[in-house]
């Protein structure tokens, strides 16, 4: 299948790559250099220590974004080679990006930023939101629209941060609204910028296949496995961290179960839509983010797991067909029935927890909750003390409010700024396409599996 | 393929499923909590470093469980979405059912149950006896009859496992008797109170593909690569701990080259079997479980890694369709092969190695033994230093006695159960057939990869 | 397709292993023990801290090799059942080789060795460089020949270790010289002294098809997920593990991002190779070995990614070809760009890494670094604080001349030993398919999925 010239991806990409990399060699010359302790035998211990306490779950929540989000977003059957190693790209892209934000904007001392594994985490996070929010317009975009969105989204990420942990000082140690509300209608504002008012035709390569929904399948999987090590690697040691834990097990655990309840009784043969078993069975993580370390009982965890799987399925059989409708909107990975929808109801049963718990326990069981992101001990130890609880959990509203706000507005921008002719746009045709972008053998042309066609071709050869 | 009405799944799943959620909403809105500890700054040191010791061995068992069990399961070519579902499903609900169970029986204390890590764990472990059970029947089963099995197979569990190691004091740290050999005959009993007398003919969808057989081969990997936290997570830390993982190691990969060694020799050309390589390279791993933290030394893990091997080839070859033939028992997965064999073969080198290290050691190392399941210390300290050598030994044959018998009979009981028309069990037709279950687009329909057809649609779509 | 009975694999197979497995009980009968700790309560609390510390960087190494590693080899489309079982074959024959030669030349003490994880995991790394090695004869060698490679490689491997480790006192904690360099030009030895001077034609079931190439890219990310792992299980606690483990990430990352600008800048349309994909990602990790835990600044981890980057992309555009077609070299797996190029950046790295660090501190924080192996805190200690630092950066570039010559000597001499016919090479037509080693059914005559002919045979069937 001839690409035809004006579609061709052009250098661009190689070109800002490249130059990207150049500036970033330059950065962490001029400012960069380890943190490391001063060497003594007892901090060398304690450091080492800590090490092992993060260490493994850094490496987990690496198999999420690598190895289990990227096989997600292989539902697309002629497509999966691109989600791939566009997750894939996009997430190294974006760390980077992100550690030489964050280096400026926070880690700044003496004219140097000190690097460790922490700042390396929190930089991932803020490359999960462009991550998810490209889900939005998978298949339809260029490796240089995903990396504009990129350049894009971790800067207003981190100032969204900013606004709703450090200033409104909200409560949200999984990320539910800081990162998964977030990405999410940032997503939604971008396809709508991109597209505009243009409904997108139902294609024929959207259609997954068997064999691509069992690997997406294999990529819920792993992100369900993995997910408590996402939610409660920032939390604080001890029982906090045990019981965001345990927590998450609860929702996501409910969320599987609830999951086929609510996809079986919306087909008129009881039957599964693999969509639904793909993204409702991780409801629960999504949403159980901002209540996970806070004093709530199981209780609350397996309900909200129910609540949010109810609403994600929901959501991919009513809500994601209505927005394409009546606004035009196109989801193509349905992330508002992921992370929109359930993480709107985690912000929701976060300032629930807040008021029912200081009736319990005066709210004192809180000061060991923390936000995520960076260093938030004064935030809660401060601003917390003094606030009262009606305030801080209108907070967690207030919180939630500014989330979606802002991300649309930067989202739409965004997205408008995609349309750019020299971002390459794939042309309709070639939309959900692999070949497009990678040398991949088309699989028709292909040589057909033992036959002849095959053995005749090595006769030949071996002629020759 | 029109799947006629009689065959169609009813909202009996559903049904059952939303009122077990609701079930555990109330039971855990009334009895559960967390278990914290008193807000101490020592304790939360410990209990953080408590949680660091068992939560990355409780990640990769969940890895084991979900990721590589469900592909291990997916060598059915048709059938594999089924396989990971239901899987994943029948793992969260046995899970669910096992905590409620496992308060009422246990961890109930002034009136309150308190939950854990450790509980979640030992709950999962109920859960894998399902797991394992259900491979002798997959893909001629519905959801609802995988329900029923894991809603009366959990609590016999529980008194199976009372029986032989609160009871009968047995030494099984790594499950090869409570959980391998019990689910192994569950699921024979089962097989048979399913189908009778009646021989299930081969049919055309249990044959493997490459790919299928590429996919179960990768869950095989998976789950050889994580055994060894499987059998280590319950140990004494230290010396026990170090040397069961060790021992599970050493056990495995024996497993591993003897399995080809024996699956070659049965070949008239030397060609090895996937389902071998599959099933065998993992025996070795069952078969340790029981004697993986005593004082053996290592060759003895080495052959019994090459003797269990040997013995699922052998079984694979020979036993399975002798007992398909003359007792009529179908066994899908080859369970007894990877379980039950195996589990036999660890029970007698259980009561061998306590007989040969009392000689040696006077059993004195055995005190760091610790059996599966619940708090065992008073077993080990209280039964084990009053009974004697000889009798330890002699009750490790007696656990196995119990766990055969009390299993076949409740399997067999479980599987007459199953025989009720409304659970819907699937028509031989429609057997090993994810498009019974799930909207699954059936490959055949699917349009072609890229070629004519495709595009032909494009264009008319467009032009619509 | 009948397999003329020439080329049937012999009994030779299982006859080589099932000694090797006899031998080898009979040695861990005679000598082999578990290392333990004398029995008291603080040392089996620092015996389990230990473990801890060690055992999550192991499992995840076992994750690189069995399935990382294994995925990455399936992009032949019609070989990846025999790429997955031969890895994992030769991973547990080569480590049970290198425990018994480690046993012999290292850990044999009072006519006892001493059994613990480190020896495993050191023998693990000598089976990895079996298992890069045979990389460059993928798919045109029989199972005997690749166990002949096994045996002749792993003591090669021990003698060279010793020599620039041990002897020479090289600092490369993470392999780049001693595992990654030394098995690739082995391998490229191997290739030659087995094909010699004839050129292998192209064959056409060597093309990947797009699930192939998934699969493979899916094996690339999972061993760049848990890289870091790989090069800092061995570095000392504290802060050179830490560094080592930031600078892994930071190379890894660069490299992907380079990958990508390479990849894409060689080709016309812009478009990306799979095959710089799934390899070239990976470079950053091999070249970071030899200084991940030296004082570097981060800047120079990001530049070896960068740089080897690109050397393994240039390396498979121009020097795979070059290689092939003026020396006849087949290089498979392009081992040679993966493992080669980017070690001998690493090592060059190592070299300058020490001149550069010695002005700014004297080279006083070099004290934390280890090199791989076995026990190095004389070499650092000794050798290093006598030799002065030019010495040093000249030993590192010995290390590497001995590393390179030494196995490509010895690959040579192994490859020609592979040319006696009892080791039943395969013949040119079955090359690169499962079909000669595996009772696979090919899937060419497997019934289509569906269709009416698979329903027929299931009328027929029910019918008889």
């Amino acid at each position: 299948m001839a690409v035809p010239p004006s579609t061709r991806p052009r250098r661009l990409l190689p070109l800002f790559l490249g130059l990207f990399q150049g500036a970033l060699l330059l950065f962490f010359a001029l400012f960069v250099t380890y943190d490391e302790s001063p060497v003594q035998a007892e901090d060398a211990n304690l450091m080492a220590n800590r090490l092992y306490s993060i260490f493994p779950l850094f490496q987990d929540i690496q198999v999420m974004l690598v190895v289990g989000l990227g096989l997600l977003l292989t539902f697309l059957p002629r497509y999966g080679f691109s989600a791939l190693t566009h997750n894939f790209l996009l997430l190294n892209f974006s760390m980077q990006w992100a550690l030489v934000l964050q280096g400026l904007l926070h880690h700044f001392h003496h004219g140097r930023v000190h690097l460790d594994l922490h700042n390396l985490l929190t930089a991932e996070f803020a490359a999960v939101t462009v991550l998810i929010s490209v889900g939005a317009v998978l298949g339809r975009t260029s490796p240089c629209q995903l990396l504009i969105v990129a350049a894009c989204e971790v800067p207003v990420y981190f100032a969204s941060e900013w606004a709703i942990v450090t200033h409104l000082g909200i409560l949200d140690v999984g990320g539910t609204i800081t990162i998964h509300v977030f990405s999410c209608y940032f997503g939604l504002g971008l396809s709508k910028g991109l597209f505009g008012a243009a409904r997108q035709p139902a294609h024929p390569k959207e259609t997954p296949t068997p064999r691509s929904d069992l690997l997406s399948l294999m990529g819920t999987l792993i992100l369900w496995v993995f997910w408590p090590s996402f939610v409660a690697v920032l939390c604080q040691p001890g029982d906090a961290q045990h019981r965001a834990i345990l927590s998450t097990l609860l929702a996501m655990s409910a969320s599987a179960v609830t999951t086929m309840v609510a996809s079986s009784l919306l087909d008129k043969d009881g039957k599964l839509s693999p969509g639904h078993l793909q993204n409702g069975s991780l409801a629960g993580g999504v949403a159980i983010g901002a209540v996970a370390d806070m004093a709530v009982p199981p209780v609350a965890a397996l309900a909200l797991g129910n609540l949010s799987a109810v609403a994600c399925v929901l959501g991919f059989r009513f809500l994601t067909p209505f927005l394409a409708r009546k606004l035009a909107i196109q989801d193509q990975c349905g992330i508002h029935n992921l992370h929109g929808l359930p993480g709107i109801l985690g912000a929701a049963a976060s300032a629930i927890a807040i008021l029912v718990a200081s009736k319990d326990t005066s709210g004192s069981r809180f000061s060991q909750a923390t936000p995520v992101g960076i260093n938030a001990s004064e935030v809660v130890g401060g601003q917390w003390g003094d606030r009262g609880v009606g305030r801080q959990a209108l907070f967690q509203v207030a919180g939630l409010v500014v989330a979606v706000g802002g991300s649309l507005l930067a989202g739409l921008l965004t997205g408008t700024a995609l349309r750019l002719p020299c971002l390459a746009r794939p042309p309709e045709q070639l939309c959900f396409e692999d070949m497009l972008y990678f040398k991949i053998q088309d699989e028709a042309e292909s040589p057909g599996p033992g036959g002849t066609a095959e053995e005749g071709a090595l006769a030949l050869k071996e002629r020759v």
